[in-house]
């Protein structure tokens, strides 16, 4: 196990109703002017957006708005929202969305204490060293930005999907209701389930040897989306499902999963090209490339998938053949994956053949190599992409 | 599930030589003049107090001393720790050493900002609003007081074990380096073991229906500690298992594992009669009381006695002798703690048949009920008891 450092100080109010105390809470947190931002019309329409700016109205909480992040959030909409808490002297922002509108936030918050273009951070020119405080009431579960330090934008102009971080984007606190998850498409629901499981699994491939707390917290996550996802599949109302996976979704991404190793994200970055280029869904374009990555490092490095099919989808192991062990716990999971309704190939998705070179040198930008588990060359990450065609 | 919040601000500063950062983080949490809660003279011998003292004084931090924290901490030390914090003005508390002197440092904490007798917090007569902050260099995995809001002091007037707690009794740091843990004797390390799993278990034994994603965060923690404890039993130098199971302990305590449920406590509150009437090691009276307890509420409600054994065991399951697979659970626990060196009966913790009554008495305090997975009457905590005299 390395050494590590773990901070993790958002405060969680989970359950049903909890949107009822967002007013408390960011009081409780110092904001005495807040920027409400948020997504396209779905708040609206379920009366989210009316009981937020009611329990903000009622308790004399001025408050200015920015709606419209779009998924894969823009860059413009982050400048957008920097001028005007600059504006406004907005001292807390409150995001009511999924992991895009947080981002968005978290770009906003670093922005609007930075006297630069707020793109320096997320191209490695800056250090986000300070942020107005955030508070989230989340809609999707998937991203796990309501309990991490990590944002991601789409630089527009580029079409570059980067990240930052910095345990001062951490939110000061997020609200989870699962309720307000029910009313998800199936085809968002288990776009994020999938989110929610690759957050583990790039935490899970490493070559750190001796994290057996932290495999078995992935193993936790994993099992549970494992049984929970088909069941919100089926019922969509399912409160006690959606309740699972929202709590799972927090755990896979505030890196509880992840101390004490070096980890991977060679799949999301893979994926994030796709996004980028495509505007796919990203728990979509995980599910297209996720698994061919586990069989493209499967020729190289077997022993960490050994261990996630026999104790993550229960594959009885056989010391003579540990290569297909492993191949049985991939296969366990792209059945898993089609069952709920997720794509595997780049023609579900839109991607196309002629773009992989693009895209490629757009991932590795002059470097020599990709992720860790297995450090994948400018070749390997395109043999990944074309086996993503058919 | 239901709901809940959770809110765990510590920052964890975990792995080889951290210790060397204590100056740092007591300033980066505002502490300007020290005290230095310690325990017995083990971390004299162990040169741990002349580096953390070297590392204060070169960094300019004023600070004065109380050692003598004893197992099951007693009021007596917590009454001098509160004078001197309050006539040296002490802003910040560093507390070296087990769950014993962070639970003594809790309680001066909390004691230090509150103008009556600190004991009305233990007693329930008062709430915990304000605490000094605290920092911990733990010594020993086994309370989990380095990540949690709880503190149990034990009345050295009434021989009364009680506990307390409140957010703000977390502390501000932790520093967990495993290696400081490996000069513990067989009997302190495999107590710890015992304590890590059975607060795990006071929190998977639940009538909350659909928590599947903190019961598998349970069984988590309880199958690494199987997999490490008898790896420091054999080879107590072993970084790597005393590493897993430090931080598998912290995980057992801060609440991570329990959160959306109703939890039992039963087994912690039946030991604490014997660990104040006998100044029993905690763990070790849980070894006797945790395996009694299962085998008895047995019989009225097996349903997660089956998980247990089930998941966190692999016994078999047999749908048509649920009671069994549930008791062969019972016995793979008991087997483990038998061969990590743990009691299993009054005898060999010097507890006397004759104090049944008495502790029953004193545990039950008139009230009608103990625990939450079965509620236990006086007579139900009587025979538990008597279980143990063998």
């Amino acid at each position: 196990m390395d050494n590590f450092t773990f901070y993790a100080p958002t405060y969680f109010d989970f359950g049903k109703d909890t949107e009822k105390h967002t007013a408390d809470l960011i009081r409780q947190f110092g904001g005495t002017k807040v920027l409400l931002h948020y997504g396209g019309g779905s708040i609206k329409k379920n009366g989210l957006y009316q009981c937020v700016t009611e329990s903000l109205t009622q308790a004399g909480l001025p408050f200015v708005e920015l709606g419209g992040v779009k998924p894969n959030p823009r860059s413009g909409l982050v400048y957008e929202g920097i001028a005007l808490c600059k504006r406004e002297n907005v001292d807390f922002i409150l995001a009511v969305g999924g992991g895009s509108t947080i981002d968005s936030a978290k770009a906003i918050a670093a922005g609007s204490m930075y006297d630069g273009d707020f793109l320096d951070f997320y191209q490695g020119k800056a250090k986000i060293e300070r942020a107005l405080p955030i508070g989230t009431i989340l809609t999707i579960a998937a991203a796990g930005s309501e309990g991490s330090p990590n944002t991601v934008i789409t630089d527009e102009k580029e079409f570059i999907k980067k990240g930052a971080k910095s345990d001062c984007l951490r939110p000061r606190f997020s609200i989870l209701n699962p309720a307000l998850t029910c009313t998800l498409s199936p085809y968002q629901t288990a776009a994020g389930c999938t989110d929610i499981m690759i957050h583990v699994c790039e935490r899970y491939f490493s070559n750190t040897e001796e994290v057996e707390i932290t495999d078995r917290l992935c193993e936790a996550v994993l099992k549970t989306i494992i049984h929970e996802a088909p069941r919100v599949m089926e019922e969509p109302d399912n409160y006690e499902a959606r309740a699972n996976i929202m709590w799972a979704g927090m755990l896979a991404h505030n890196n509880i999963c992840g101390v004490g190793r070096v980890q991977d994200w060679a799949s999301h970055h893979i994926e994030h090209e796709l996004s980028a280029l495509y505007d796919v869904t990203h728990g979509a374009g995980l599910a297209v490339i996720a698994p061919l990555w586990m069989r493209y490092v499967l020729e190289s490095n077997p022993h960490k998938l050994v261990l996630f099919a026999t104790r993550v989808w229960d594959v009885a192991m056989d010391e003579s053949d540990s290569h297909g062990v492993a191949l049985k716990g991939i296969e366990a999971f792209e059945a898993f994956l089609k069952k709920i309704g997720m794509p595997s190939s780049f023609a579900e998705i839109g991607a196309k053949e002629e773009d992989i070179e693009l895209m490629t040198d757009k991932l590795m930008n002059g470097r020599k190599t990709e992720g860790n588990y297995v450090k994948l060359t400018w070749d390997d990450v395109r043999k990944i992409y074309e086996s993503a065609v058919r």
